[in-house]
């Protein structure tokens, strides 16, 4: 999935997630938890199933072979079925019929595509963390540092850099909250057979899923969603919240970057934010990133509710865009959450500089447009203001172990003096 | 808000909700409560907020001059306010100052803009509720009436009508729930001044809004939400969701209904789906509407997306982004949510046709594939989930108390046998 | 079509002509031209069309009323074809059967929507016109004024304002000249009757097309395009792609236009621009209504080329769509044409401030940084591109009246000196 | 760029006209163009030109490394100049001074992706020339075929299907023809230095431009377009369009191979439109992918488009969305444009079932309308408006001589003959 045209805009990370191997071994996970609940319903003779289980091992498969041919095949799922078969019958010919039994491609891609996201979440999440812990650590410390209020991109009055800190960690204390209640919803088990109805399951389908679900700890849902996309589109739709979010927090740091400005900037690191031609330049590259992630995955979105019309028991092209839309939106998302994590872990922040932007325009105007909109009691007043909000972030925060699903390890608070790397929020 | 080009493709109702005479109504029932909240802590005097109270009556103002002055100004609200001060200054002059007081523009239109997306949330309610009854209560009369399952377009197998209704209903079920939470956080009173921080409130800002929002039935917010878009956003991606899921409903109707598979039809009423050119005509309108909406949705979440990166305290362009589409993207899904819930009430349903249709394809196929796929225990099979999965939806709506925000009414039952009225869900 | 909600994204002269009035009166333009046409080609009696042609007048209709029937209607054509039918009735009963003669809703609205579509180029063009001149008298003016280069937000280099300018102007004169040629294709007469084929009207369709076409100044095309919407949405792509342009111009002048950098300011006027609750603030509105369209135009243009996938003979809501989303995307590329003319005419320019921030860049690098980015002689080097660039864009303006349509009067060279008025260049 | 989620929706030659390799390639020309041209006016001496010319051969260059790195650098031309010099330094360590010499990533990397580009054009041309001369082959062949006309998805009239077959060419051959226009227009060099002005090059920036765009067979444009996109996102659109026209003869498609309808059928291949589990099943691929690339095509041309909005003089963000969405744009509209070439090369058509189905409509309708809308003049109607329409086509693709761009070799006219296969009609 890594490319020379948008890499950049991503994380290793969530490539690898999203990455051909990843996604065999998430789709080989699926087939093994069929044959394991196919076999304790009776729905396929116990050998058969550890003859399978036995061959759903990534190392076994020809992952760049299993990619090429399914361009041809219209689906990933049918190379890899047929060379699970391969494998299956090379010692044990009679399992060969039991495996995939019962299902269909968009059954198990589906299902691979929640493990999958469920990955990228867990990155996602513990940048968005990162995030929030930085925002609200700077809030508190900033609570009452003295900056200009800015308007229509024109100065209006006073406020402080700590309630800026916390305009910025509210979004996304709130975001992680819907992500993890909409995930909760989204990451669910998909089992339909060919037309929704596991028929060829002789009525124990129903059990089969249960199993399944709980085998790989995913939700077992109502039915098969295989055309009814509305919960998996809403967590598409948080990821764009969530972009969003981080985009604002984004434009106001590039915007107080800008040299004449200078309030904020992000750190320097070798070979990141230069520019060949002109090494005295000093680009937000956090930002950057950011902001390209804001102006994406609006789109994805709408491409992934334009293709909730989907025609009868399974459609004719929007499955496809699905596919073919999310990783990108989720890679992006995670983009963002990191390239945020990174450029507050080394933020340069200039308090002179907001007093003197600051200065600037109060000498610039008339006594009494000084005296209400620039007088040092509202520093005090922000000051009061960031601490309760802070405050009430914080037990937000705390209040998340109510909101987690079933066996969700709570993060440990650690996590929030961690470097940025991955934590698992999500069950596994 | 009428318009000869969108006009159908919306409902009278919604229309008159987002109207001018109703949207100024509302920004007068804040200003009201502003009064009443800023005098009970002091903030102004007593008889001032009953003056400015007494003027808050919409009957007193020229609507269509605030609308025409709105073009200039750059807001309904600059007007507005203007034209409150002289009506309050007519018989005390000295409230004249008191009036709107530490407020901006987009605290009256924010919530201005909640309290009737309130109303159309009813509408819209109560039209799902609608089509959501209708489909269980098809269900399960259905539940083993044949027809044919088809994937990609093409002929799959057997299910049952019934279960194919309750496909239909169940992603409208969960839109029900996951509007009404997402609305309980959505729907919020405004109140930030000028730079969000209700500074010339002198400390009583919070209990000012506590107040009012306790006034006007809306959530009180941590703080305010200028530039913190996430929670209003996030209830526009319901709005998109819920469109798709009807266009997904209107697509199957639509395909049902052709000629050459009849199996289901709109009903006809005079001067509705009639062509004035073709009398022989017999157009599936209400699938009309829906379809128009579930292309024109996801855009409109895309732009609400895309204004998410606001610069600093207040944004150049972005909210007035926000406040152009909003009301666009609910009246369409209000005009998809009517369209469907009048297309179900007259469905023509002919189940000899789908017996018919399950027929032709039987008789075309090789015995063994009719013996998998098109044998009668398919039939059996499909009715027993479909009974199921109706089980499931009914306890999930009766279930909706527990998540309905304090004070929220829960629908009577009785709601189920009404035409398609309004109902009130959501707190007025 | 003016609306609380947007009335301010746009201008009064373009609602007008989205406008209810002047919409029916280009419907009935059109009933008058078929009626003449088809009296000359013999398909009717020449004094049903006199009739006709007689009963033609808008103001002999309740447009009001004609609005309100158009939604139980679905369109707009049938209440006016009913009520034209009842005028003809009055005097000639016997040419209320050759009233609206061969002919569906689309065919009318369709071309109505066309000649409106024209009044509004117009519009936009006299604004375009108007801001390509001012940028490039500004080119030239300021053609060795030296000002930072700035990318990825931060400093870089020097150029002048004025090759800045030159860069603004560039895409808008390349607009001006796609717009007129995509415009000179897509603004076309719609005649195809009830399925495209002109049946009912015995061989005469394409005279009769001819002629309309040739009344009322449309292009004939080569037969109908009822569903083949790619010329009539290429012209919605140059809406978006002029937006695009123009917002790329107010994001940077209300990047200059900040406090802290001030080298560029919006005029002020009474009642615009300033805020209510702070009477400092100088906003940049201009800048702000062509950055709202930025954000809009796009998602416009996505719905458009959404509703082209069209079903057969006439399709089930995507004409719906396309009526509704296409004036709301012109009234906006005028919103932000208009704004930007505006913001142009009175534009504060400080070059001692260009020349200050400089200096602050200068000052903080070291001196072979200075030597390479920084010296006087890129000043020079910019100020001979300028010239050079604004003579070439002069020489394509004037290179104009080779593109232009037969018919088209070209703009007269006093409408470079015109106030921001309509000039009309598309023939109407 | 090939990924198991999207690779069906392409092809592997345009895959691969975007894959790494081609893109380093393309990089490598621009860079050998450079240092020729700079070598031609006296830049750089002829003996480093000959060096890095000679290095500038893709099989010197570790191009998986090259993409690692770009994650991290930010951009592949970082990388790839570095590999440069290093390759240039092995013999000519006086040469590396001269590489790449006043030059910034988005100069190579703009340039590449207009060298990539045209290869895809000429990939889709031929595909689409393919589709029109089918189906113009189509037209003429059943001009006189009588079939149903559909309007609003339900039966209206009668047309002939080659009427339908030539509705569906015409917009293919305006699309052609545009493209062609706009490609002219957007395949242009990018040469414009660190902020546009090429200063570095001492006045020979110009005639080096001039030199390199001969050199390369690109455009040479007035001046940069690093932030003046509207030509290359023109292109965009046009893709964007072409992707609609393809979809909307998608849609009729798998409408009109409904079992139920069955008038059209897509060839069957092994192991292409089968199904797995169904071995019944005749899936329209062809339309499924034409179909998919509908729904996602429009959102990304709105992506380009947003990312308009670029801030001075090189923007934070914006080149790296287009650069993101750009390949999945074209890549999708070749998938289409070839999807839709094999569907027509294989198109079983039924003549009898189309005049079952229109004698099905006619019994069921009363003898006036039958009289009215469905007599058999109306089949010889179509027919010679189809033969009219097609010699229409014809001559506007003959007279495509005349658009060409100067060196354009026209297709010959055993193209119409060839298999699918890529022909060269953009000047390489």
């Amino acid at each position: 999935m890594s490319s020379i045209f948008e890499g950049f805009l991503s994380t290793l990370e969530v490539q690898e997630a999203f990455g051909d191997r990843r996604f065999v071994a998430a789709m080989l996970r699926f087939e093994a938890a069929l044959a394991r609940a196919q076999a304790r319903t009776g729905l396929i003779p116990e050998s058969a199933a550890k003859s399978i289980i036995g061959s759903c091992k990534v190392e076994l498969f020809d992952v760049p072979k299993l990619v090429r041919d399914s361009g041809r095949a219209g689906s990933i799922a049918v190379p890899l079925v047929r060379s699970l078969q391969d494998a299956v019958g090379l010692f044990n010919p009679a399992a060969v019929a039991h495996t995939h039994f019962g299902c269909i491609s968009q059954d198990v891609v589906d299902t691979a595509m929640a493990l999958v996201t469920r990955e990228a979440l867990n990155l996602i999440s513990a940048d968005v963390e990162h995030c929030i812990h930085s925002l609200l650590d700077l809030a508190e410390r900033h609570a009452a540092t003295p900056m200009l209020a800015r308007t229509l991109m024109q100065p209006a009055s006073v406020i402080s850099f700590g309630l800026k800190c916390a305009g910025w960690a509210a979004p996304l204390v709130r975001s992680r909250q819907r992500m993890r209640q909409v995930a909760e919803q989204a990451l669910q088990l998909q089992l339909g057979g060919a037309v929704g109805t596991l028929a060829e399951m002789q009525g124990h389908g129903p059990e089969v899923a249960r199993l399944m679900a709980e085998d790989l700890g995913l939700r077992a849902p109502l039915g098969h969603w295989q055309t009814q996309r509305d919960e998996w589109v809403a967590l598409g739709c948080e990821f764009g919240l969530l972009v969003g979010s981080l985009g604002k927090m984004a434009r106001d740091m590039a915007l107080m970057a800008q040299f004449e400005i200078a309030e904020l900037g992000e750190a320097h690191e070798p070979g990141r934010g230069g520019s060949s031609a002109m090494p005295h330049k000093r680009n937000p590259v956090g930002a950057m990133v950011a902001l390209a992630a804001a102006q994406r995955a609006p789109q994805r979105v709408a491409a992934l509710m334009q293709a909730m019309t989907q025609e009868h028991e399974r459609a004719l092209g929007h499955w496809q865009v699905e596919l073919a839309e999310w990783p990108q939106l989720v890679m992006s998302a995670h983009g963002s959450a990191r390239a945020m994590a990174q450029a507050l872990s080394g933020l340069r922040i200039d308090t002179q500089r907001m007093l003197a932007n600051l200065d600037a325009v109060r000498t610039s105007l008339p006594a009494d447009a000084v005296a209400t909109w620039f007088n040092p009691q509202l520093v005090e007043h922000s000051a009061g203001l960031t601490r309760s909000q802070v405050a009430s972030l914080r037990s937000l925060l705390d209040a998340r172990h109510g909101v987690a699903g079933p066996g969700a390890p709570a993060p440990t608070e650690s996590a929030r003096h961690q470097a940025v790397a991955p934590s698992l929020v999500w069950p596994v």
